[in-house]
């Protein structure tokens, strides 16, 4: 065992590498696939342009923003006071370039599977299924590769230089035994090649409903999540862990897969919630928001459950270590999990061109039950990704904790109690400028397709092009413009905040401001950011499925008044689903790893 | 000084006293008003029935309901090991019976001066204002003055029989010298003198624009803030406590004004947000909902800011004293901020009967005024609800903690996290019940409204009386039924944890479940009820006021596509404002002060 104890991070890194060859061959299969008509290749390539122009403009935002960030970082690692290793900038840039590259492989594949994927469903329902399938594992593949390598390839330098590199432990270092920190490595390197196994269980066969189609992408995850829970105990068990390890690791995969299911309860027409949300779109466009709002604060019982119990479970057996390691466990099938999600777009796309290219109704019946399907697994998708943030966000701010080491805490100590209360109100500020963001960053869109049609000879007459490329860059501009402030807002609160309590240290002021109340605003926006992403995520899928359903011809299908009072509930659920409630996720994390940053200060 | 530390209780008593002799006076001169002609009279009687009639119903449940705990409280005060006294019981009776008569008198007067101002209104704006006040200071003072009576009986009687009463004192027992306990009782007493005394500066001239209407009932408020604001620093010097204690009162009273100061801000049609909110209503009806539910988020900010502040200021001060001193200090001005919030409905009301008994224009002018400024109280009068429920929550959580002992605490003790995590939750489960308890309720209305137009003959032609009893026996019926759950949830939950945590006591249980899972619970659902209440609150009197702006002549006005999405705005704004949001105070209220009462199960 000292073998692979002693070289976790080398095996990792080789599994990574492994994982990327993969994705690359799956790559290579999905292009090899029948492309489609001219017609069908013409509509992929402007959906191709698109995306290549907004990538490119984003890219450029992001790389500013890296260069920013890491000339402030390099600073603060030569100021005195800051124990600030400069390999943070490495970690920085280097998780910073995994990103971009992971984004930049996803989409390039996802915009070339979507005619393959419209081509092949003309054939067959599985041969669809399958290629969209395939581009979306090579996304998964991809993300949880390099995010491996990364760390692999980190652990290895840094231990080389024997950085003090504690507060880059992702919560790991926690437990200090090398066992302990082997363990989360080689359970995420088993992770990701037990999940790349199972993507090949993903096929169908012709005629399946949407249940048999759910079962197929249920049969990957479950199966992969099987396997690894055994993994989990006979590596905590061969690593001399004991067995508490793998329930804290097991408890944290059984939560992941347990908010899927609540939010597909929650927000698939298939159940009583989603059911009943379209039955009360009769009463008009109020009842539907108020009762989609309701079911939003319902279903957010059912994961907080989780979370409770998946919590107690994680602690009782390993301590905060525990708690990291459910984090850990959680992600362990993120590869699968990852492919389901990035599954969806593609088949929505497959859909349109289908549509677009005029296919037969054999084809558009499958590429709409594809694309189903992909509603739902999006919404579990977001249900997984927010569930995962707040026990990374835990396990972060564990690592906080402990670099500050304030654990000890009066309850009612003022500073934590007010921290709460500031914390808390991060993500309502945060959504509130998210929500309205979209609806101004659609505005500018608005104007530029009103002026390309006024002004190009031919748009209005279908005999000219449109500038897709300009539309794209101006609603990206919009988008990222609208999103600096909150953005900002996530990394200026910690900044300031410990800065603040920094220079309060010996004076008078240290009664109001201190790492309490930083401690507090890490709990406080991550309870409220986890009930609001939820709420959020689970009331615009459930209004979304509701009119689909009525859509379907229920309740006087498309252009019932029952049917318009829909469309309301959708119209508002897309911010609620698509913007605000994913970017909390995001808020929690920046908010943590900040904090985590900054915390010698405060040591 | 002595007299007044040794006899604080009798003070109060006699004070309070005093306040209902001038409750019963102000009752008298509202009753010799003119009660208007035979029509508006006849419409008044009809609200009166139905007032009366909702009222026997009410009672009927609640005094169920007392029995009930009574007879729960007084098993367990027998019981062994419950360290709990049998004055428990006569303490709960009282405040009920006290908040029984409160509302049958405020009730009572309501209905009875709503035609008198009416035809007040007639004669000029002043009259109307006037006598709709009076009858609103009826309602505040009778209030405060029962409930200082309530509390200055009890402490005489409960000092007399030396009982372990250390769980009544509603937080203010944490600072154990007499002097420290007499502070509050005499702030509260010279607060009723202050509030009766400036009732009388609310007055105006005719003409008065609704900034002017809004400043004649402010100069009553402003000016019995400030009196009291000096009064709370003579007493803290009188009494030797300190001018800290003063601090942490103004604070807590600061705090107050500047809750409803911010409120007044997003909810009054007078400042940019709400005329915002009406202007995206020309987008349709889900952009009106996007706009509002983000304004509501964004108005979260101001008053979380204000708590933090009030709090560090408070606590800073005083310590744990100091924040219930400063819950004190916030409810001081409560008779008069309270009969500023009960004029609202008695103006609405006096405006449906001008209208209903035709009365000339420049009397709906007049009464269309006083309604208006009633919607702007109203929504003033929520914020203060929700900061002072804020407020008396964390001093009854810091008794709860003062009991139990746990003072000291890991901050990521898992108990704690999943206490969070629960607490939070549970706002969002009360609202999502509250919020659909009104459709089902308003629903059974609608078919007995159907029912009485088929089967009374006459109904219809105008020639006979409908049933007004027996619709509102109905919504009062089912509004209760409906309130059973989310009443229960908020009794049911702190009971279960305090008594699961007290068996789990040393045995294994003791790692997953204890009294720092109930104070997890309380903070966690402090802040998240906070927070929403603050977001319905104001995102509902917002969407009113936007839809009466439109309604005034703006943006199309009446009948324009605007104003029928502004009113899916007003129509989900409805249970946001009126139901869910203030009914969260009383969940944060119910669950802090039945954990507290069963606490020494915990010491």
């Amino acid at each position: 065992m000292e073998f692979f104890v002693e070289n976790a991070r080398w095996i990792v890194s080789v599994i990574a590498l492994g994982g990327l060859v993969f994705a690359f061959r799956q790559r290579a299969w999905v292009m090899q696939q029948d492309a489609g008509t001219d017609l069908m290749q013409e509509i992929a390539r402007a959906v191709q342009q698109g995306a290549a122009a907004f990538l490119r403009r984003e890219y450029i935002y992001v790389a500013i923003f890296v260069v920013l960030v890491s000339a402030l970082l390099l600073l603060l690692s030569s100021t005195e006071g800051f124990d600030l290793s400069p390999w943070t900038v490495v970690a920085f840039v280097s998780g910073a370039l995994a990103s971009g590259l992971a984004g930049f492989f996803g989409m390039q594949i996802a915009v070339r599977a979507n005619s393959r994927t419209a081509q092949a469903a003309a054939k067959s329902l599985d041969g669809g299924l399958r290629v969209a399938f395939a581009s979306g594992s090579v996304m998964g593949t991809t993300v949880v590769s390099l995010a491996l390598l990364g760390i692999g390839i980190l652990i290895v330098v840094l231990s080389g230089v024997a950085a003090t590199g504690d507060t880059l432990g992702i919560g790991i270092a926690q437990n200090k035994s090398r066992e302990a920190q082997a363990y989360p490595l080689l359970i995420a390197g088993l992770g990701l090649i037990v999940s790349i196994g199972c993507t090949f269980l993903v096929r169908t066969q012709e005629g399946a409903t949407q249940g048999q189609l759910l079962g197929s992408l249920r049969r990957g995850l479950y199966t992969a999540s099987a396997i690894i829970a055994v993994l989990m105990i006979v590596v905590a068990l061969l690593l001399d862990l004991g067995i508490g390890v793998a329930v804290a690791a097991i408890a944290g995969l059984a939560a992941g897969a347990a908010i899927g299911f609540s939010t597909e309860y929650f927000t698939s027409d298939n159940y009583r919630p989603t059911r009943h949300l379209a039955e009360s779109s009769e009463g008009g466009p109020a009842i539907v928001i108020i009762q989609g709002i309701a079911l939003g604060m319902l279903s957010v019982v059912v994961p907080a459950l989780i979370v409770i119990v998946a919590t107690l479970a994680a602690y009782t057996s390993a301590g905060l270590y525990g708690v990291a390691i459910a984090a850990v466990g959680m992600l362990s099938t993120l590869g699968i999990t990852l492919a389901t999600d990035a599954y969806g777009p593609v088949a929505d796309n497959a859909g349109g061109i289908a549509e677009m290219s005029h296919m037969g109704s054999e084809v558009r019946a499958r590429t709409d039950a594809l694309d189903a399907l992909g509603n739902t697994t999006a919404a579990v998708g977001k249900g997984f990704a927010i569930g995962s943030a707040l026990m990374t966000a835990l396990a972060l701010i564990a690592a906080f904790v402990s670099v500050t080491g304030i654990r000890q805490i009066n309850i009612l100590d003022a500073r934590l109690i007010t921290g709460f209360v500031l914390g808390g109100m991060l993500p309502l500020l945060f959504s509130a400028q998210t929500m309205t963001a979209v609806g101004k960053a659609a505005r500018g869109v608005v104007v530029e397709v009103r002026r390309q049609f006024r002004e190009i000879p031919g748009l209005m007459e279908g005999t000219a092009k449109p500038d897709y490329a300009r539309c794209v860059a101006i609603s990206t501009d919009n988008a990222i413009r609208q999103m600096i402030l909150p953005g900002a807002l996530a990394v200026a609160v910690p900044v300031l905040l410990i800065l603040g309590a920094r220079l309060a240290r010996g004076t008078d002021f240290e009664r109001l401001l201190g790492a309490e109340t930083i401690v507090g605003m890490l709990i406080g926006s991550l309870l409220v950011a986890f009930l609001v992403a939820v709420l959020m995520a689970n009331a615009g899928g459930a209004w979304d499925n509701a009119k689909k359903y009525i859509e379907r011809g229920n309740l006087g299908g498309k252009g019932s008044d029952a049917h318009k009072a829909a469309v309301v509930g959708d119209t508002v659920g897309d911010p609620f689903k698509d913007t605000s409630g994913p970017s909390l996720n995001i808020l929690l994390k920046l908010l943590a790893i900040v904090s985590l940053v900054m915390a010698p200060l405060l040591k």
